[in-house]
């Protein structure tokens, strides 16, 4: 299994609309890369390594696959939508991380 | 739910023992953390953005608890021991962050 993390990098003033993400965009990508995205999750981000501080990344989501190839035969044909859906919910630039998933939740 | 994400961020030339990381270091966080690690994940960088890109981060981990206050509540007794061990298995200087879990795995 890999998974696709998509990080939304914390800058001050940004504009990130959180429902938006959780209850528009995701679904979106859900619906267009079907059973190739076995499941994702969607992370807020809250604080830093020491109390007050900010996030590295003011959102996340990781979409997992069986592989990279699966990923992406999936998305190309719906890239050019869902990078569009983008700017609806955020001014931030994401960046993209493939990994593969040592330890998955039982 | 909340997780802990540890990131290491990929360097060139940097050590990093994947595992180690999985059969002793994690293992050891979930042992010290007890019940308020309800699980955790481990991802190795496979990629950026792009094929070829190097990942932003070489491996992370993502500790699920209840809540902040459980997680260091279970961790600062053993934060000594948990840290010692970083350099049994790298040289990089992990990212911290704590994010609410928006969507988990079903």
């Amino acid at each position: 299994m890999i998974k696709v993390s998509v990080m939304y990098p914390h800058k001050p003033n940004a504009r990130f609309d959180h429902a938006y993400y959780r209850d528009k965009h995701m679904p979106l990508v859900k619906a267009r890369l079907g059973a190739a995205c076995r499941f994702y999750t969607v992370d807020k981000g809250l604080a830093g390594g020491s109390p007050g501080d900010a996030p590295t990344y003011v959102a996340m989501c990781h979409i997992h696959c069986d592989s990279v190839e699966a990923f992406q035969a999936a998305f190309a044909p719906h890239a050019k939508e869902i990078l569009g859906d983008i700017p609806n919910y955020t001014d931030l630039a994401p960046v993209m991380q493939v990994s593969e998933v040592v330890v998955g939740q039982a």
